[in-house]
């Protein structure tokens, strides 16, 4: 059977397929749901983030689901990045992942049975970095491939990250670079190969582990986080901004970036989200003096993104190289200030 | 906008368009998965059932991911039946249904909105139902509507039911009647309208909630459950009586069955699932009494169909007349009997 290029077989890749927040937001807002319990920590019902479940006093679930088309041409690629983009959702809440189920749909009568072999493959081999147990899953035949996980992990429930802690003082570390939207926007588009754009790829394919690179004193020492998707790190910064009160400094000239980065953004490989993105920040962030094709970086949607940390001033350097053991692209991005005009601002 | 009969938006309804379990068995075979920690009770790894992870000495997680087209037309009553469909995994295990995650993809372009919030809003009362907390999901632009619900449930480590501990001398109760795979066949291929088959479709919208009907010691008194899906009562009773270890003898006169249920079947209403469970017991189990007809009741795939429970013969009166005040359809179809030449036989 021939070479088949997954990108080429759907309409719209990764989280470009996503239904847009808005629209999902006013269908929710129409439907009746069922009453929480109180042991509903952190509600996911508007489909974004992680929500978390108190089990006991000690003992927390924390869970997410997350599934796409494929965003590049190797099925086993795929299955990673689906997987590490997945399991990102409980790392930013602080959570250990424990069990995975597979969300898969496949198109039988087109697509070699080879090719979900090599996807879950790669899933698995994401899913064994992280320690998970592959419990379970469905399968559908669709017409075009889909895949992603359902996932559960623990959490203390006092120890659970959010995005609304980050305090004045604290440093803003990024632990992966900048730019897999503009990237795949030019794969799918044709303009290069996967080898191309390979530090892209594997940065997609690594899950947000950290919790074991780090000692009990450095993980106090962070105080909130957030992992950088489809808003990029402009919406999610201003959402982590807006939720703790505060407002962001970032250094523009820190911001780590993938080797065709600023190449892609200047060919003009866009997404529709780099539009909306802008236009969901403009008004309360300031980038005034960033050039226009500068800016896209900011704007720039992620799949299977970073983390962002807002960490103790005093630990930052700790933090930091042990993060780039592992994360080598990591870097303190900015500092966090009392709240101003602006939820964040380039200086 | 018109009036949409989802139905006709799909090639495959419901469980149809699973992808066969044979098929996935060889997919899922080359994958080398990581390997499992001892919390892992029961693995649900080939998709099947759902899985079981041990929390502490007192709590396991019961988990289970499922999802389908629609096979019914009205958008609330795909919502509702989805949502019980997936629920029963959860109760077939004993578990009670604690969290839900939806996974939803729907045409943006050629789909109402009110149809999806319609969706939810039907699941959303199923899991009202169930008492089940809706904690987020993921959604997806996509040609063909699909819904279905990621479940995590709790469930005492000790009290776990599976499909392996029927006892000869028990009696076995089936909570719904048979005959839902001909039915929406029949809805498909346009034979009748949803009004003609009410009853077969508020069964399937009714979740598999049990364990609060009985009290303690009737609910010791179930030694062993399986919920009836695509496999038909014939495929996951042969289930039963191989993981048990012993031989049941199924009274055919007692099955109950939906008002259409043989009519539809006589004017060959069938789906593949019909030939192949066949093929799946023929070699194992005792139909010769039966004429091609009847079987066809056997074999019929069923979407959210009834629990098959074995229980304690001193119990059974009293459990039944309890299930019958939610489940009228409820009835005693055979009893357990030790290991014989065939795993069932009509009687």
């Amino acid at each position: 059977m021939a070479e088949v290029r997954l990108t080429q077989t759907v309409q719209k890749g990764g989280c470009a397929a996503k239904v847009a927040a808005q629209e999902l937001r006013k269908i929710l807002a129409q439907v009746q749901f069922p009453p929480n319990d109180e042991r509903v920590m952190v509600d996911g019902g508007l489909f974004d983030d992680a929500a978390i479940y108190r089990v006991s006093e000690d003992v927390a679930l924390v869970q997410t689901l997350d599934f796409f088309t494929p965003i590049v041409d190797t099925p086993a690629l795929f299955g990673r990045i689906a997987a590490a983009n997945a399991l990102s959702d409980v790392y930013a809440m602080g959570g250990e992942p424990k069990t995975a189920m597979a969300i898969l749909a496949f198109p039988l009568a087109t697509l070699d049975n080879q090719v979900v072999v090599d996807v879950l493959q790669g899933a698995s081999e994401a899913m064994g970095e992280a320690g998970v147990n592959f419990v379970g899953g469905h399968s559908i035949d669709d017409d075009t491939l889909k895949f992603g996980l359902s996932l559960t992990g623990f959490v203390h429930p006092k120890r659970v990250w959010s995005n609304s802690r980050a305090r004045p003082g604290d440093c803003l570390i990024l632990t992966k670079a900048v730019g897999t939207g503009t990237l795949t926007a030019g794969l799918k588009q044709g303009a290069w190969g996967e080898a191309d754009i390979a530090d892209a790829l594997s940065s997609m394919g690594q899950v947000n582990r950290i919790l074991d690179l780090l000692n009990a004193e450095e993980q106090t020492a962070i105080h909130s986080a957030t992992d950088i998707t489809g808003f990029g790190l402009a919406g999610h910064a201003m959402q982590m901004a807006q939720a703790s009160k505060v407002s962001l400094a970032l250094k523009y000239e820190r911001l780590p970036f993938f080797q065709k980065t600023h190449q892609a953004l200047q060919e003009g490989f866009l997404t529709r989200a780099h539009r909306t993105n802008k236009a969901y920040v403009q008004e309360r962030c300031d980038f005034a003096q960033l050039s226009e094709v500068e800016a896209l970086l900011l704007f720039d949607p992620q799949t299977s993104g970073g983390l962002l940390l807002s960490v103790a001033p005093d630990k930052e350097a700790a933090i930091l190289s042990r993060l780039q053991t592992r994360f080598p692209a990591a870097a303190v991005i900015g500092t966090v200030e009392s709240e101003s005009g602006k939820d964040w601002r380039i200086v």
